[in-house]
């Protein structure tokens, strides 16, 4: 077995400073990204966590571009009903939010979690089955985190109809899908979200969600 | 804005490793964490991605011994369960598993989703409301690798019935129960899963599960 490493402060100081700079990005350059970063990156967010060893995810690069003018006009028709669902007094703002930059991220990657997989042979599943999803889940946030300390940004797009992604993207029917993200080269960097830049929202103190029992 | 950090092929290494070393871990030490840790950790952890920057992660410290007691025996009572869907050639090797530190682990957090926040006024979750629940285990994978990074361990206990926490913790119903967490330092380190070192389940190659449309 070899050595554990050992963290020091400055490495620490430095991942905090990826999880402040961390961005949901929306406003991409259309270079692509460098030759094997998106397998690299997919290499490394296997390392994420995944209940009883399952691996569950699976990621699908979207590359053709039918299927993606498909996811295109599946995001378009799923932010207008949710702009519908929009308070009056906030549906003008909401019409403003640039929400997804499908039409200028180089790389395209949808995630699902295989509900049906053996792998793990049902271990922490038995209560708790959407479990699954989450190892999902862990995985993605593990891509960001990887991809960002690369200067590579990454989208998160949830206005999306999960039944027609699976569609479109011509998946079994047991993977449930858990998001499909643009992922490129940010045009600006920042340390606030936007939704907190713009006004949409703002972030609370973390002790206002912590309670003891 | 403060200046954008720029991350070195050091830090990337470095970040790598705490990938490779993170652990699902079930044998703690009983020395508890340092004053401050679990504060400065799950501030870390709310600088994780949630949708529209509706921060729905609720923590709670579990610090009642009663509380922690009932907690044990809900998993008792979720485990036996499990042992019991295990096909017959796999549940001798079940039942000796080691799934939970519940009884050595200084700290214990529970995490809940809160599906009833108006906070981010909706933005994202229209069509795949479950986004919430992701939020929340995008923070606690965040905590996760944060932890590891100061040496401090995790485990991640799925073996219980959520109905029953939160009536044990004495949540709001509207608290979605994400996982409980047994949070101390390991008694050992490792770069393989324990599920894999015992021959429960192996990791696969990354790209078996990277398909392209």
């Amino acid at each position: 077995m070899p050595l554990a490493p050992r963290f020091d402060n400055e490495f620490r100081a430095s991942f905090a400073l990826l999880l402040a700079w961390r961005r949901d990005v929306r406003r991409f350059r259309r270079d692509p990204l460098p030759d094997g970063a998106i397998e690299r990156l997919i290499a490394l967010a296997s390392l994420a966590p995944s209940v009883g060893l399952s691996e569950p995810w699976r990621f699908v690069l979207v590359e053709d571009e039918k299927r993606r003018q498909a996811i295109r006009r599946n995001f378009a028709a799923a932010n207008a009903a949710a702009l519908a669902a929009q308070a009056p007094e906030r549906a003008g703002t909401y019409a403003q939010l640039k929400l997804a930059g499908l039409d200028d991220a180089p790389c395209h990657l949808a995630l699902f979690a295989d509900r049906s997989t053996e792998k793990g042979h049902g271990a922490g599943r038995h209560s708790m089955p959407e479990t699954i999803e989450y190892s999902a889940v862990a995985a993605i946030n593990t891509l960001w985190l990887a991809a960002r300390a690369e200067g590579i940004g990454l989208g998160w797009v949830s206005i999306l109809e999960p039944e027609s992604i699976a569609t479109i993207l011509d998946v079994p029917r047991e993977w449930k899908f858990i998001g499909y993200f643009c992922i490129g080269f940010p045009e600006a960097e920042d340390d606030t979200p936007e939704f907190e830049r713009l006004g949409w929202e703002k972030r609370e103190k973390p002790s206002l969600f912590l309670l003891r029992r």
